[in-house]
């Protein structure tokens, strides 16, 4: 059994075809049946005339909305049909799955869907909105492009382990594991292990994998397990290597979304992707302040030395009527808001050689030179209170020969909320995980 | 400051470059010191005379292998050396991070390494090694040349959610996670969002990603943390359907390392890659146990219904032989050792539409049809003596219109195990993690 794709029909006029896909709408009159069918490549009508056989008409009758069809017939023009002026005269009908009646909610009545929360309850039959079906292929082909750059740039690809022996970084945050008799945790992050890959002399190295967080945050824009994009380089000078490779990357990544969902995107969302022009604008951090400062942004007490999301937005808005841009680099933040192995500035000691990617008013991605010096690294760590036990298998990594180097950790939702203007996102990510949801 | 990379070095001739690398040894003589440089590209001398600068010549005098050194001179001809008839005259040199000494091992001592276990505490050192760098570097073409031929297919890319809110499949093998104030799991596989993926209308799509097998076994085959590459497809007529699109994604995938580095495997690995005819030999379970019976294989009585390692072998000998292919799928294996989710043949209700891929006399992937109605599901799980509460999010996926589909799961370790003639899965994976191993 060959199966035609909906949206190749108009090559197949006045053939028996066999398509397979979903019914979307029945519209069941007294000599006539019409079904809109469905699949990943579009609608058609399928057309039935009762009275030619009132047993097969009965069981359309019962079938609800969503059930999953494999339906054959013969493609005819029908220019009063708007579905692409033609339909299916149908022949023959097979149930594969039946939907039960009524649905939890109706995914195309784009008018009430109703609240993220019980969509996520539903997310298979959310994911089934042309919105959400555009959503992942654009990640698809962003992911790819991403990657394609990488390997034209001789990088190499990791998948670093998610189960670590001891806890990383600060101890915060961590989800613990019950590995057979002892505790394990969940990784927050494949930093470590990508400065392992530069310590073993891969010089470059990409991983897009989950990375795990415990923060009971309740925002439109964290989750508890998310896709990380995570670079390292090595043989940098500074920083900037790391922010002038990224910017032209994501540039990349931009092109080939914009050419092959350019028009979908501009349909479906409204948005016109917008390849941004490189370089990116930079302000330092101590620039930053100074404009909010002049704009009477008054950042929260707790925050000192960060930026908070409203003062992430009103340093993009002025980065964007200055420059047209929408993506800023912030960069050379103070090391009591940046983990003990971002290199510091040899003549600014209290700075550190690190930058925030906004994008849109977002912060989707952090980098960062790293200490590369076995004495400086411990010492740093010892500032900060960290135990050296610990993290002594990550010191190690410095010991025998470690290259300068640097890179980033970048959320992959982050990115595609950006891009498509979605304002939660749970609206990104095809499983959402948070504190309190764990189902689907 | 532009570095030169030194596989490159001969267009450079009597230019002065910099480059970038560690000092993999030293021979330190009374008048000349030459210092044999690596980086990704190759090997290089440096040579130094002493009496010119000593000072820097007693600097040099005190630095361990592998220390991580920027070097600038003049790259000239000299037909005596074996490194490509150059080297390079020393100008300057800087210690970006001094090597201690002695090494934990050497790595570039082929015939004194260590065993894999103290190898796997100093897996940087050991990822120096010509073997190691090459083998990441297959593998970053294998899943990109894998991938581009699933988007060519027209596949979506999925991240599943690792953390799941209740146990799946059997509920062994499952470690457990302190997730805020309960108990969550970590995914055995992306089975069951794969399939939802499919209840979206999806379609077809892949998954590469981690996979956590709480599984107590010391083999030479097993992983507790592993990369699976999963893929599902929709409106298959049977397992068939898998089976010949994964024979031809995997001649794909061989063909395109084949053409990228298959001289450089010859030369490191000794292996000739051969790029797989298909389609594969298929033989039934019956068959492969007809088979073994008439060689006197005795299968362990454990193990009734299924294969043994040495089965799998013996039976991949026998098609080695008989069709002079590398490959082979048994398939139509017993109810009894397969998950309720396997479709099952209906002539023959004992058996499912299932499928190992044996590769080298090693299984490397797992695959079926999937039972996607929702009563005969569900009958399955409770034969199978699960607690439908547990299921019950999953089995609610194909209530509303789910299609018939299938796909399958394999190791990426395992694909690279029998690619390049491994004899340890330690040996092919970036950080090994089993049950008394949970570092670096």
């Amino acid at each position: 059994m060959d199966r035609t794709p909906i949206g190749s029909l108009k090559e197949h006029l006045n053939e028996t075809v066999t398509i397979q896909g979903w019914l979307q709408t029945l519209r069941d009159q007294k000599n006539m049946q019409f079904l809109i069918m469905r699949d990943r490549t579009g609608l058609v009508q399928v057309a039935h005339y009762r009275p030619g056989n009132p047993e097969l008409g009965d069981m359309i009758s019962t079938l609800g909305s969503e059930s999953a069809l494999t339906i054959t017939g013969k493609v005819v023009e029908n220019k009063v049909v708007k579905l692409g002026g033609l339909e299916i005269q149908l022949e023959t009908l097979t149930v594969e799955n039946a939907a039960e009646t009524p649905l939890p909610f109706d995914p195309f009545d784009n008018d009430n869907l109703p609240a993220i929360d019980f969509r996520m309850d539903w997310r298979y039959l959310d994911l089934r909105r042309e919105q959400n079906l555009l959503l992942f292929k654009v990640q698809t082909v962003l992911e790819h492009a991403m990657r394609e750059y990488w390997l034209e740039n001789q990088f190499i690809e990791i998948h670093s382990p998610k189960i670590t022996g001891s806890p990383s970084e600060s101890g915060a945050e961590l989800f613990e594991v019950l590995y057979f008799e002892r505790k394990a945790y969940l990784a927050q992050s494949p930093q470590f292990y990508k400065q392992m890959a530069m310590a073993a002399g891969f010089e470059r190295v990409f991983e897009i994998g989950p990375v795990f967080r415990a923060d009971p945050s309740f925002t439109s824009r964290h989750m508890t397990e998310f896709t990380g994009l995570d670079m390292e380089i090595s043989w940098i000078e500074s920083h900037e290597d790391v922010m002038a490779f990224t910017e032209k990357w994501l540039q990349y990544a931009y092109k080939r979304v914009k050419e092959t969902y350019g028009s979908e995107i501009q349909a479906v969302f409204g948005v016109d992707i917008k390849v941004p022009e490189v370089p990116f604008p930079r302000l330092t951090m101590a620039e930053a302040y100074a404009i909010l400062k002049a704009q009477g942004y008054k950042l929260p007490p707790e925050r000192k030395g960060d930026l908070d999301p409203g003062g992430e937005r009103a340093i993009a808005d002025y980065v964007k009527e200055k420059y047209d841009s929408d993506f800023l680099f912030v960069i050379d933040w103070p090391i009591s808001v940046r983990p003990f192995y971002h290199m510091r500035h040899p003549d600014a000691p209290e700075l550190t050689r690190s930058f925030d990617l906004i994008a849109g008013g977002l912060e989707i991605a952090t980098g960062a030179q790293r200490e590369h010096r076995y004495e400086v690294l411990r010492q740093q760590a010892l500032e900060k209170g960290l135990g050296l036990e610990n993290i002594q298998y990550y010191l190690d990594f410095f010991r025998y020969g470690a290259p300068p180097h640097g890179g980033f950790g970048m959320g992959l939702s982050r990115v595609l909320m950006v891009l498509l203007g979605l304002p939660n996102i749970r609206e990104s990510v095809f499983l959402f995980r948070g504190p309190n949801r764990l189902t689907p």
